[in-house]
């Protein structure tokens, strides 16, 4: 029996170290993660259909009609979203795909497809949030106060997240996040061909 | 924060090697079941608040009017039943606790108590299910064709359960349900305490 592949969808406050897990669940376990689809140009060393598909304005808006994406937002004046037939091709092969979505994007894929598990990753406290934005170096305190805002405002909506993960270090939280994933396989609607293949077993 | 334990219930076709499962998962990672009450005699060796909790006729009916059993049922003149109180102190002091109830009791035990998860254990194939029921040496060639039978009548209800295990192997088997029964712990549901920490933590 060949296993099909699950979707999960992770999300987490700025600064929370989402990135950082999912490289690590790629490069040690094998995960597939989505290739985003964008009508932004190309910057050097950027490769189509690895770092992004390129797209112009009228083939991506053509996207959208077609319901070929998972979700799409636009930011500024550049759309990027996640193409469906890549994901898909994926799953059917087998592979798990991680999916890197912010807050509003997940719960819009959620409601689209039900059985894709939404995972929310948080750091152990909002001073730990505020510790690992600082050592970034890269923001000014202005910023790091707005994402700290920003966090709070989504606070709310982790109730719409189907699991919740501390990272209170990397090595425990890419452990935790792997067995998740893998038990996720185990919930009855991903185990529908075992059902299948049992209950026809008895009917021999 | 201190962790509650999760309850779980565990069934699976009779001969699936669910006993064996739920043994090593209690000696190898700590797990607690719970302790029946009883109206049957103790046998030789058996201890009260160990093998059982002995309980009168009288004492028993008076629990299941008290509603102060998870489920119970009467197997020819004796109760048998799960006691609320001691799988909830388990839980308090952060034990997860394993009740390894047949199918209709598990589904009435959701009913009542839908936070809890319900996992099935099932082997490879029905070939298997003989083989290993073969293997026991204790029954009969027709009390295994009843237990088949049985199994057959109890696949539908597969689709009640929130997970479904398979048994392929003993040592696989139980490392698949300790990663399933520690991300159980990772569901919303169970990371209200989570929630809850950094949620207020933001307001301060």
């Amino acid at each position: 029996m060949s296993k099909k592949g699950i979707i999960a969808v992770i999300s987490g406050f700025s600064g929370a170290g989402k990135g950082t897990v999912v490289n690590e669940l790629i490069e040690k376990y094998g995960y597939a993660v989505s290739i985003s689809a964008t009508t932004r140009k190309p910057r050097e060393g950027e490769v189509e259909g690895k770092s992004y598909f390129f797209k112009t304005k009228e083939e991506f808006e053509e996207m959208i009609e077609k319901d070929e994406l998972i979700e799409y937002a636009q930011y500024v004046d550049n759309y990027y979203g996640t193409p469906k037939d890549y994901v898909l091709s994926q799953v059917e092969q087998g592979k798990d795909v991680l999916l890197e979505i912010e807050m509003q994007g997940a719960l819009k894929v959620k409601e689209k497809f039900p059985e894709v598990s939404l995972i929310f990753i948080t750091p152990p406290s909002v001073g730990e949030l505020r510790r690992r934005l600082q050592k970034r170096g890269t923001e000014t305190e202005e910023v790091i106060e707005k994402r700290i805002a920003r966090a709070k405002e989504e606070c709310a909506y982790m109730q719409e997240y189907d699991y919740i993960v501390e990272n209170a270090g990397l090595e425990e939280c890419v452990e935790q996040m792997h067995a998740l994933l893998q038990s996720i396989h185990l919930s009855k609607n991903n185990q529908q061909a075992l059902i299948k293949t049992i209950t026809e077993d008895f009917d021999q």
